[in-house]
């Protein structure tokens, strides 16, 4: 259990000087003797003296600590957004406190009053797929606590957002196999009621149609699943129905990987037969053979945005400037390996 | 900026009541008719009021939060060890805030402090690689604050530490091997620096000796930095030099990839001429042609032990009962997987 902490009195007492003394000597305030600061510092660091931080914070109403809370970090894409953001806070002087949701809105409710109790200065959030009440981020808005939200985003929350552009990420990969060679381009389609999913099956329509490759609907596939298995399944299916493709695109990462298995397993080789491109770019992506292409979802970068955004609205605010949230949209990348260079 | 809260005094004036009717009627106090209370909590919900938390743990001295802080979560270890940990704060009825330290031992020291001013019940601490001195775990201890190492623990500081059994896990590696029938298993070894080296090796040599097989020490094969590149290179150079040998225990899943790379490149057959088992099972290893058989490093369960031995000493100090530190090994389990069944 914590115990009580040495205090200035403490110092003072042992000193036999008063506790102003005490306290103006650990402020270096010009009116003390060098003698008496020297002795005050050095009991200080003995009694390992820290100034009172529930006081402190009380008063400056400033904890120096953001928060951030990832609906989990099993995939590479949160870590990274938590490394983009530490990056800037750590150069602002602040720290980063971290929790996470698990994809449960009742623990996303409890996460939001935790960071609140431990005083953060600011929040950055990314929701849970099946959180659809807001009014545990509505409550620390209505306080006064500085909130952006990044990736998994709501409308209904007028706050500062940073998203990816999922119709870019697409249009950007099927392009890239088309200028490949490829004329059959296949994908591996992602389930309906998700907007990244349309918005990525609407960048390859786009980027068929910017190369003037007419769409053919047979080759739209869905993988709804997005597992290991039902991407094998579907691919073995297809090259047993002879269906003509020379390129796929798939919707996510383990889409693709499920492909290139089933591609080698029935003979095909990749990409001299078949080329394929992922999206969110794991960390495995690279390691498999051969390396597969990816769109790497920069979560980094959105990290950094994000980041940047909060620290603009914390100063905005602490100066009495009156901030507006912005929408901040953050391109991705390809990453080009071997699964897609013929 | 954080605006002042509603306050019990708020809702007395807008009621006309007094203070401490309002305090009874929140704490549904007898005293207090049903008419009353209903009011008050009706407008206690709609001012969206909250008890100060700061001054109720200021209080009670409990905040219901632990922390956690790790080096890094890029790899599934961290992440795992985290689940665990949030599986049991969330029974107890406490939430879990997490730090990333990123291998840097001044951070640590800051997450440390950060930790203990946003009043942390206790601590959860891997170090970082490089931490040497401790005064800052040291201090926190002296403070009165429960703290509970894993993994990356130092023998320094007397407090509970939860670790795992590398010797036990090469040595279920190792003899797995074995029992699929390879005779001339060859170890990709870690760095000399690292304990767990010597301990993984230290399993090989015995699973070795306990089936009668002699240790060849041409088959043990440094490959210090564990990357992919090198294991792949290292691989390369012995089958070139016709080294003979028919499996291969690897001191990481990486270094167990770029070894399955370099055979398949080589056409060997992984397992039919060559087994492989990893040491870490990264969420990857599933996903490779052929899925790698691993060590799994239970990452959950050590949160698991980690979090229950820290509750403990929670629980035993505030019934003011001593609490005498222990350290708990965990044993790690083999993930059989095509790589290595012949």
């Amino acid at each position: 259990m914590r115990k009580a902490q040495y205090t200035m009195q403490d110092i003072a007492n042992q000193l036999g000087i008063s506790k102003s003394t005490v306290s103006r000597a650990l402020k270096n305030h010009p009116d003390i003797s060098q003698e008496t600061k020297d002795a005050v510092n050095k009991l200080a660091e003995e009694m390992d003296y820290q100034p009172n931080s529930l006081a402190l914070s009380l008063r400056h109403k400033k904890s120096f600590v953001i928060g951030i809370i990832v609906p989990e970090i099993v995939h590479d894409f949160f870590a990274n957004v938590i490394s983009g953001v530490q990056s800037v806070a750590y150069e602002e002087g602040y720290n980063v406190m971290i929790c996470i949701s698990n994809e449960s809105p009742e623990q996303e409710e409890v996460d939001v009053k935790a960071m609140y109790s431990s005083r953060v200065d600011g929040l950055l959030i990314s929701l849970c797929k099946e959180t659809k009440k807001l009014k545990h981020l509505e409550s620390i808005v209505n306080k006064g606590v500085p909130l952006v939200m990044f990736d998994r985003v709501s409308d209904n929350l007028n706050v500062s957002k940073v998203i990816t552009d999922d119709f870019q990420g697409a249009f950007v990969a099927t392009d890239h196999l088309v200028k490949q060679g490829c004329k059959k381009i296949v994908h591996l389609s992602g389930p309906d009621n998700l907007s990244i999913s349309s918005l990525r099956l609407n960048g390859y329509k786009d980027a068929l149609a910017k190369n003037n490759i007419p769409l053919d609907e047979n080759l739209i596939i869905p993988c709804p699943e997005g597992t290991l298995s039902e991407a094998k399944d579907t691919v073995k299916d297809i090259i047993e129905k002879n269906l003509d493709f020379d390129g796929i695109f798939a919707n996510n990462d383990v889409t693709a990987i499920g492909a290139m298995n089933a591609l080698k397993e029935l003979g095909k080789k990749v990409p001299e037969d078949i080329s394929i491109v992922g999206f969110g770019d794991w960390r495995l992506s690279q390691l498999l053979d051969p390396p597969l292409s990816s769109i790497e979802q920069s979560g980094f970068d959105i990290g950094v945005q994000s980041a940047k955004i909060l620290f603009k609205q914390i100063k905005s605010e602490e100066n009495d400037i009156e901030f507006t949230p912005v929408t901040k949209v953050v391109q991705n990348n390809l990453i080009e390996r071997k699964s897609s260079l013929k």
